[in-house]
């Protein structure tokens, strides 16, 4: 192993926290800025478990009380948050509509629970055109009917003409966890086979594409989709899935580091069998960037024993948003808390996170 | 009572329902364009019963399934989403901080829930000062120790410098009904009393006096305060509390004219019992605005069956917020749908819904 991994051999910086005066794009990249905010703003006042484990969505225990002294039933819930502000509002294969449901059903069913409820707050700029608006809850509804829930609270606000961009909208989602499921970010093991369900990199070319900033066309389309259907065949065919993560902001990259430093485990991937469009590699390459950090809105990672994994995919590819799984890599249990990939020239490497950002206002 | 009801016998005009082409700042009021964008483009695609019902609040069944066969239990839960933008960020008596927490845990609590879990999402403007945030995230929290909520997931998103006016929050809250408990605007009966919690109209007039546009020094704080802890008081006294709603944006008339079209009942009320601080009455009349108008985000509304509420009057005063409740007026038959009030003067008008913006930005 060690012969393989010559670049560890040098010391592992530990990213000096600068203590930034201002709030700069990069604190909402998903990287190490939006981390380090995290981590010195909001963990220290929250402080709570739920916030602590660091996953998708928060996971929390509910106690229902029987009426007429029937008892007290135990219950847990996942509930996760997301606010939008992608730009612009339509692109090639979705909109901020389809994405602020999509998103949030997502982080919920990451942590193997089912999504069921979904409140939508909206933020409108003065002056938007009412039928962008409309186009936009359309969306939202018809992803909302694909994913199976239901939008039951929501909330308008109007700012000045220039004060937001079209619209933004958050998400929550709730979403209930079946007796028995346990899934986090940390509890992938050493053995366990890393499955991506799919193609990365097209939501973020695909909107880059839609800005105009590609220089040419891709024709790529965002991957958006409800993944709930997806998580809920493949928790069906096993009780060994240990995690699931949707490689949103940051990419494949960052999800994976999440996890490695979570479960204190070195994860290995294979860059040869990290599928990626065609398309997509050519505007990463012609733009200088790495597909493993670009964002993805229809794909999952799942960490999974490693007798259960072919089973598993198996079950993705009788699905509609998994027909592509294929296992990209494993957990071992040195060097902990890092992302290595075996390139194609035979080379291992760091897959480090990324620092600040990479594109903005993508989700 | 046709005798006293002079104004009643002329039409009562419908709003004609203007198809803007574009959001207006009044498509944000909480007025009736508000109304008329949820109705036009929010109800049709999203319609379900808990959106339908116009409540505080979604209210939604789940079922827990108990380990190991141990049967099915049901319970309700309540679920409340609101996006604040409220500018300035800081001003006498609050914060967007305290805001975002005690506005969700309010419509929560409004449904008779007990708040357990808030989302916070952030939307920050490039070039903010981190010091700022770290302020509103303190009072954040010292406003969910105060509820005793726990701030479960959260999500910050950044957008360029002039994309947003400084921090827009969105929370989202979580809470449990307990068995028996059936709270809703549609639940108001002739015969009811109802009742207000203390003095109207601070919290508009507080913002107003930040942004400077009082013109004077009226040295009023907001009112921003959580009521679940009043609203258990009350639960614990009475089980005939058949509607509580906190009047925020749009003010007590806003508030009493929505439970009067869902209950299909009519409320009158006695000018000369709503509290109102001198300093918040001058102010409005100086600048022309009507106090019945005016947000506030520390009182609620509470109709309560005849014969128990002065026990719940009484049990309100015990509590921290409630130590000015007061009853202000009573629910009848006729004429239906609408809000009248006894002036001051002895006359009796009727208190409607105002069309578009008021104060903006207040929430």
């Amino acid at each position: 192993m060690a012969r393989e991994l010559p670049n560890l051999q040098g010391p592992v910086c530990p990213l000096p926290l600068q203590h930034h005066d201002q709030i700069l794009m990069g604190h909402g990249s998903g990287g190490k800025m939006s981390h380090d905010l995290i981590t010195r703003i909001f963990l220290p006042p929250f402080d709570n478990p739920s916030l602590r484990a660091g996953d998708d969505a928060g996971l929390v225990k509910i106690e229902l009380q029987g009426e007429s002294n029937k008892g007290v039933m135990t219950g847990h819930i996942a509930i996760s948050t997301d606010s939008h502000v992608v730009w612009p509002l339509f692109f090639p294969g979705g909109d901020i509509g389809r994405l602020s449901v999509c998103g949030t059903v997502n982080d919920v069913a990451m942590m193997g629970a089912k999504p069921l409820f979904l409140t939508a707050g909206f933020v409108l700029e003065e002056g938007l055109d009412v039928n962008t608006l409309k186009a936009v809850v359309a969306s939202m509804q018809t992803a909302a009917a694909e994913a199976c829930v239901m939008i039951v609270a929501g909330d308008t606000k109007v700012v000045q003409k220039g004060k937001a961009d079209g619209i933004y909208i958050n998400t929550t989602g709730v979403g209930l966890i079946p007796p028995g499921i346990e899934i986090s970010g940390s509890r992938a093991q050493p053995g366990d086979v890393v499955v991506l369900s799919g193609p990365i990199g097209e939501h973020g070319i695909a909107v880059l594409e839609a800005r105009h900033e590609l220089g040419f066309t891709a024709n790529i389309k965002s991957d958006i989709a409800p993944l709930n259907h997806l998580v809920r065949a493949m928790l069906e065919t096993s009780n060994q899935i240990h995690v699931m993560r949707d490689p949103t902001r940051g990419g494949l990259a960052t999800s994976l580091n999440e996890i490695a430093r979570q479960s204190s485990v070195s994860i290995i991937i294979d860059e040869k069998r990290i599928p990626i469009n065609p398309a997509v590699s050519m505007a990463c390459e012609l733009l200088g960037f790495d597909p493993l950090y670009i964002a993805n809105e229809g794909k999952l990672i799942a960490i999974i024993a490693h007798e259960d994994a072919e089973r598993v995919l198996h079950a993705m590819h009788s699905t509609r948003y998994g027909e592509e799984a294929v296992i990209i890599g494993e957990v071992r249990t040195e060097p902990k808390n890092r992302v290595l990939m075996r390139t194609t020239i035979g080379s291992t490497r760091i897959v480090d996170i990324p620092s600040g950002e990479i594109l903005p206002r993508i989700c």
